[in-house]
């Protein structure tokens, strides 16, 4: 066992206490609980460690900035960021968990808590792992820390504080929130995300509901916002607004490959979500259109009345939700007006359409060798090949960081295959925590000397 | 001013006193408030107008079967059987009441009260009507009535009833429930109604609501009900089930020209109901489709998320509401059916559907002389020209009556255009209550001596 392995072992007994205390605090963002204690507790565990921290106000919750200088030793030119929230998810529904959700007690070695795996136990590994390079004479590069609390609300100022800040933050490279293993228990990291174009659509037909009888002479709001969705996706699930995929790059015979190497379990999907129709793609499409396709989800529709039994109304109302989950290239506003123009093409004037959310896809040079240092010393402290996915086919506000930091961004974390973020019974094993440690320490060291050996593979001091 | 007018004039004291007395004991069927007290009061008033009650039991609210003979100069070989109900609905809003709902006040010469237009009030005009009658030698023809309490939760067992005991209700033409005047003060009436067809719609893509991202490979149950419905209309209101309109009948000329002589306020409807969109008929069809033409009304479509801002789900379920009013020949059981093969020719055999609430269509054969005797009556009692619709473009159980009794219905009332039945400040016109007792004096005078007069012309005594 080297002599890295050794510490972090010896270091589990307090990096767990300091996680237990982190996630008995509640920081629930969507209903403004325990933020101020959050903030204060964060700033002392960092400054505990060594961290300056700078508090910033970008319109909503405060984001916490902090910096670690690289040891004497260290490369002081060479920045390393750290990207995490403190905010987590609201534990409700209460009833659905089997411990208490602040609670933080250890059952059959995993660790329970609301946000442990989302992701409070990220930033203790990360935190634990800078503990011990400066226990060992000094940070092998500089580090810092963006820390804000709204990510489980859509970050809605993390833009605005990045504007501003981003000398503050400016970065060599850049460490996302979380990540978690497979089934097959390889660490899983991604290098980036798709974008989304949220969309709210509302048609307007009367002022009251009418009488349905009404519905011989008059115009149903309702039908008339399930008609102009209709026009927007064939039966066969094409897309068929005007331009929407006039912007989609083909992936490179690169990304294809990569795509073409990894793999989606169908079955497992079907017992965990029970579904009751084939995949809409075939079985060599999965990851590709995972990866590199954009989507149009209807997320929500409603008009009228919708309990129990019969009620004969025509609908005053009618309104939707879509999600567009875009790839990079692809821009909301610009999805907006095309899905506009869709409407009006087809005389849906009557329908509006408004962007309630935008975020730009973001995807890392998968050649830049800041990736191979990741997967590297991840195959050194998981002892395992890890698998790294060009992006997730969620969205985060990667772009943000991407276009005001211009550096490469990979996400990493200590959850597994079943942590249950933003569900009931959340959780990390404690072994992945220490595994997730070793891999941080490992790369602070590698990055720190990735200049000398720029083909990015790192040789792990012994 | 003749006999009868005078002696309905002298009757309003103790009429308008009968109908405070009614409407002040709710009967409110959808929440079992007040019926049996109802049961017990109407039965009452009846006998003490000389009637004989019969309560029968179809396994809901009582049905009273009531029996009046006809007088020693009536003719006992003419039945007139009056329908009404005695529940009322539900108060509320109770906020939006300007008067006390169960206070039955008079205020500028209206009575305000739940369920004196629909159609407590109707009941004590038709009572004392009868009671005029027998005050003055008896009826000039028998009189049966049937008064159930199910009315406003959709008549669930009245046809049960009917079934069980048609010759109980044996007669030779009935008055239907209410009526009111239309704005130009003229007393509408009607001869039929639309029959009902109404549609559950679901759609389950999963156990679970899923992630949006993956909508990238998951089908959407809220996609596919909206593909499946868009494939049941076009955007220009055509319903494109195969078969729907295979019974409709064309309307006769006769039916035709009645429709041409009937108006409707295209002005007073934006007005009422500030509509976004032109009608989807042009002016001169929409007495056509309101009378003749059967209907496809979403009433209701619900999915995923609806509430503010933005849930990325794929929503596992989607449900939709659909009535279908329809015309004489039509068939729910058939338009089910009908609606069913559609789904599975286009595809959709992962689409569910079930009848909720299914009604057939009845008009009357608009020569029976029961309608003119109707018409002429309300000329002698109102001094204007009335307003006949050949039906109403809503819905009622007046199949059933037609269907078991065999016998031409009407329906007319002492309501005014501004009734509100259903909604707050519901009310009759003090006015209204006379004339239409006058009416149904007369109509049950000439109806006694119609045989002698077949041509439906009937002389008003003096």
């Amino acid at each position: 066992m080297n002599k890295w392995k050794e510490m972090v072992s010896a270091r589990m007994p307090v990096a767990i206490e300091m996680l237990q205390t982190y996630c008995r605090q509640p920081s629930i963002s969507a209903q403004n609980v325990g933020i101020a204690e959050t903030v204060h507790m964060v700033r002392s565990m960092i400054e505990s460690v060594g961290g300056h921290v700078e508090t910033l106000d970008g319109g909503g919750y405060p984001v916490l900035c902090a910096t670690f200088e690289a040891g004497p030793k260290g490369n002081p030119n060479k920045t390393l960021l750290f990207y995490n929230h403190y905010d987590v998810q609201p534990p409700e529904p209460l009833d659905a968990w089997t411990v208490e959700p602040f609670g933080a007690n250890i059952v059959d070695g995993k660790l329970y808590a609301r946000g442990v795996a989302d992701n409070k136990g990220d930033l203790i590994v990360r935190l634990n792992a800078v503990a011990l390079h400066q226990a060992q004479g000094g940070l092998p590069c500089r580090v810092k820390w963006l820390i804000e609390g709204e990510e489980e609300i859509g970050s809605p100022t993390l833009e605005t504080v990045l504007r501003q800040h981003a000398d503050l933050f400016a970065a060599d490279a850049c460490i996302w929130e979380f990540g978690h293993k497979d089934a097959q228990e390889r660490p899983e990291m991604v290098a980036g995300i798709k974008g989304m174009c949220y969309l709210q659509f509302w048609c307007d037909g009367a002022d009251v509901d009418c009488h349905s009888s009404l519905g011989a002479i008059f115009d149903n709001a309702a039908w008339r916002l399930v008609q102009a969705l209709g026009s927007m996706r064939t039966v066969e699930n094409r897309i068929t607004v005007e331009g929407f995929y006039d912007d989609v790059v083909t992936p490179s015979t690169a990304l294809t490959e990569i795509a073409h190497r990894l793999s989606y379990n169908v079955e497992s999907a079907n017992k965990i979500y029970g579904l009751k129709r084939p995949l809409i793609v075939s079985d060599d499409q999965i990851m590709t259109s995972l990866l590199y396709e954009p989507t149009m989800t209807l997320c929500g529709i409603e008009s009228g009345y919708t309990g129990p039994g019969s009620k004969t109304v025509l609908p005053r109302r009618a309104q939707a939700k879509v999600d567009c989950r875009m790839v990079p290239n692809q821009d909301p506003d610009d999805i907006l007006r095309k899905v506009r123009r869709h409407l009006d093409a087809h005389g849906f004037d009557d329908v509006s359409v408004s962007l309630v959310n935008g975020q730009k896809a973001y995807r890392c040079d998968m050649d830049d060798p800041f990736i191979a240092t990741v997967l590297e010393t991840a195959r050194q402290a998981y002892g395992v090949e890890p698998v790294l996915w060009p992006n997730s086919a969620g969205t985060g506000p990667m772009y943000a960081f991407g276009e005001h930091l211009h550096a490469p961004i990979v996400s990493t974390g200590c959850g597994w295959y079943n942590s249950r973020a933003h569900a009931p019974d959340e959780s990390v094993r404690i072994a992945d925590v220490e595994e997730g440690m070793l891999h941080m320490v490992y790369l602070l060291e590698a990055f720190g000397r990735a200049d000398v050996e720029p083909n990015g593979r790192t040789e792990i001091p012994g």
